[in-house]
């Protein structure tokens, strides 16, 4: 999903009326970030509270290039990274994911070795149907064993965009919620959907329900889950005391759009890229009783704050014996406090730019290869800024392009690299540019090597259920990562 | 202002506490329109409840040309139209207009002759300093009679933004307001402000108040007037007995933009342009004990109604010997209804698009020129969708451009004129033009003739004040319109 996508953000239908109310209800994070323009890596940086290149989710295959875990991916979560699940169950938690993990699909990096306790759903995309011989289909898991693959035993009917799967997740949460409650035991709850992913798909009861089409039939359900969620907490009484944050994993796809893909609002670009369109995140807080309602707050944030803040509710502290780039929020949250702290842009293995205050400075500009462009693959449709919205990398190391993301949040009108408001803002980014690069001790990388010996061909379980398939001979090669 | 200024609509630095109260104490129109992209044609549609096309404010000069009032303009609004205010006395209503008039501003024009019982702002906008010789600065009026001229009675610091124009409109608004109270008689007031109109000002209270520059102050100073505006109504006790609406003439000037220009969201181009950006305008009514709070009508409105609903609310019916083309909104505001209307888009002398549904066909396309584009002069900066931003004037009345603003409210994905939705939209979208061409008899064109002669030379009142100024001979030329 995309900033532009609530209603309480701007989108022109306004079909989310539960997550307006959570909104209105708690408090909105309008200046909210991923770490990463791609789904892996900003999974891996939430739940590890560092960046990409620190926890190992990019690659150097090329510079710059946006990677994830495919199902021919070699690598994914390293033992070496701490998780906040991992970190949680010291303090009594029980923590279930439920959805997408994509941190790594082979046995050592299934989510109940790192510290998760339950699971329901699959290690990677929804992409499909496959035809089980080049390709097998994705598994569903429930905990260590996958209970089915998508396509064969949990429908996605690509035509009509039918699928129950939201509905699924939504009734794994509740269920959860429910059993947490009456264990009285604490817990945490990563409700992590493939929806709005594409191939997109909503429920029957959704289909042909919004005048945004079916991108907007599925947002009009995961809307309304939030919705069954949060009535649930209160239901059960413990909404005051359950801290619940709303976010995405990046801008949304333009590339999919109008008919797959959702609205980054104002911002330039979607997904793929390093731009606002591609990072800024929508983000709501939500916590009856301790968050006043309606609070609207312009912290920067990160998904990787998340970490930090989901540790400091729990009475814990970060590890110390690595760097955390995530921020406890709770003072920006809870007493609308400011902290000062910048946001960093990386694509893959590149810091492409950074915001520090409300100015943003790009040290690389790239959309997309012009090769990949002339295909019609376009990360920026309708949108071209001279200079900006580049089809080669472009290095600004020397003179950053510098955009005021108040007076101009669409990152069209560069600033003058003569004026002083440049100068002056510079020297202030600069400092921070070479304070973060000191600090920066790149993962062993986990997204460089491919193999289709690797895919889930058989996954634990399937055995019992007669789906075991025949990996092909293992040949490893570089993945290629075109942008 | 444009559809994306306001925090409720989506603004990220969400500047606008009293406007987004006033949007969820009452309700918000999300569909809601201007006649015309550009100042004059708009207002003058909102007074009389007609299309420029029919009103007469438009030109033949050139096909498909924004035209307005400077004040070389010979024309203005013709004595055979029939404006609100004039109907509303009728039913013992006190009228008053506050800020830019912009219908003409030679004697026959006076707002004071054409209903209003009272003025006090400029007939025209406030660009200057000019020099008194070639140019006369723009006169403020109050009622009958100017009462100086901007930057030399009326301070506009361009150096620093600064000027109290909008202060001194508010404290007319809270005044007139007051005085109707304790009269007991009714009243409309029209507060027409030039704010965020280029020059762009705020008073010294707002200026470096906004994330968003310059424009952002003068929003901010506009949304808290508008704050204290309604919060008089309620200390007056009359707010249930008020019936108030927020929009405005066009969208955002992006060619202003970043320092003087502001935001219409996700939506293409800007004032000037039949795209969305230039004529979807945020809207909101509020009548506290009618409307029910928190309401969101996607009735496609207009300016227009305005008049309509204006005199619904009066108890009066709309002229019937003319054509009206605004629609009573009362059923949508208090009963949630919505009432199938068409949008026309026009442009100058040219009926450019149309909107039925969640539709919009566009039978003509353009942006500006070439030459004019080649000079920076650029109403949709950093957007370009091929075939549809185009910088000739493009007719597709044979073939119209067709938009789903639903599932593309960024008109960047033309649908396929093969396929079956196509088609049938479009059959539906015939009739609704065919029937509106055949109502369509344009008035006489207000907006061909300019002659240097009839500037504010010697406004009535001047000799008072000892600030008449010689006119030149007169010498009535065709008025150049470039886009």
């Amino acid at each position: 999903m995309g900033w532009g996508d609530l209603g309480a953000f701007g989108e022109p239908s306004k079909e989310t009326p539960n997550l307006d109310q959570m909104a209105s209800e708690g408090m909105v994070f309008l200046d909210f970030y991923t770490a990463n323009p791609l789904c892996s890596p900003s999974r891996a940086a939430l739940l590890t509270g560092r960046l990409p290149i620190r926890n190992g989710f990019y690659t150097t295959n090329a510079h710059a290039r946006n990677a994830y875990t495919p199902q021919d991916i070699v690598g994914g979560i390293p033992d070496s990274e701490l998780l906040l699940p991992e970190l949680l169950k010291k303090a009594g938690y029980v923590n279930k994911i439920i959805g997408k993990w994509h941190l790594g699909h082979r046995p050592q990096f299934h989510p109940l070795k790192h510290g998760f306790d339950e699971w329901f759903g699959s290690p990677n995309c929804h992409f499909g149907p496959f035809d089980n011989r080049a390709l097998p289909n994705i598994p569903v898991y429930r905990d260590w064993e996958m209970i089915g693959r998508y396509y064969e035993d949990f429908k996605i009917d690509l035509k009509t965009g039918e699928a129950n799967l939201t509905q699924i997740y939504l009734q794994e949460a509740l269920d959860f919620i429910s059993k947490q409650q009456a264990s009285q035991q604490p817990f945490f709850l990563y409700w992590a959907i493939d929806a709005t992913h594409a191939p997109v798909y909503a429920s029957k009861h959704f289909l042909g329900t919004s005048r945004r089409g079916l991108y907007g039939d599925a947002v009009r359900e995961i809307d309304d889950s939030i919705g069954k969620i949060l009535k649930h907490l209160q239901k059960l009484g413990i909404s005051e005391n359950t801290f619940v944050f709303f976010t995405s994993d990046n801008g949304a796809a333009l590339i999919s759009a109008p008919k797959q893909g959702g609205s980054n609002g104002c911002f330039l670009c979607g997904k793929q890229t390093t731009f606002e369109g591609g990072m800024r995140e929508p983000a709501i807080a939500w916590w009856p009783g301790h968050i006043p309602a309606g609070g609207v707050s312009h912290q920067l944030g990160n998904v990787m704050d998340l970490f930090t803040t989901s540790l400091s509710l729990a009475g814990l502290q970060p590890p110390s014996d690595r760097q955390i780039d995530g921020i406890d929020l709770l003072p920006a949250i809870l007493q609308g406090k400011l902290i000062d702290r910048p946001i960093f842009y990386y694509r893959g293995n590149e810091m492409m730019a950074v915001r520090v205050g409300l100015y943003k400075a790009h040290y690389w500009t790239w959309s997309n290869s012009w090769e990949e462009y002339s295909k019609g693959i376009d990360f920026c449709p309708g949108q071209n800024v001279s200079g900006v919205t580049t089809h080669t990398q472009e290095e600004h190391t020397t003179l950053p392009l510098l955009f005021h993301l108040g007076r101009d949040p669409g990152e069209k009108y560069p600033l003058s690299f003569a004026c002083d408001e440049y100068q002056r803002a510079m020297e202030q980014i600069s400092v921070v540019v070479q304070q973060h690069k000191e600090t920066v001790v790149p993962g062993v990388p986990q997204l460089n090597v491919c193999d289709k010996a690797v895919m889930n061909w058989s996954p634990p379980g399937c055995e019992k259920l007669g789906k075991c398939l025949k990996p092909p001979k293992s040949d490893p090669k570089k993945c290629f990562w075109p942008h």
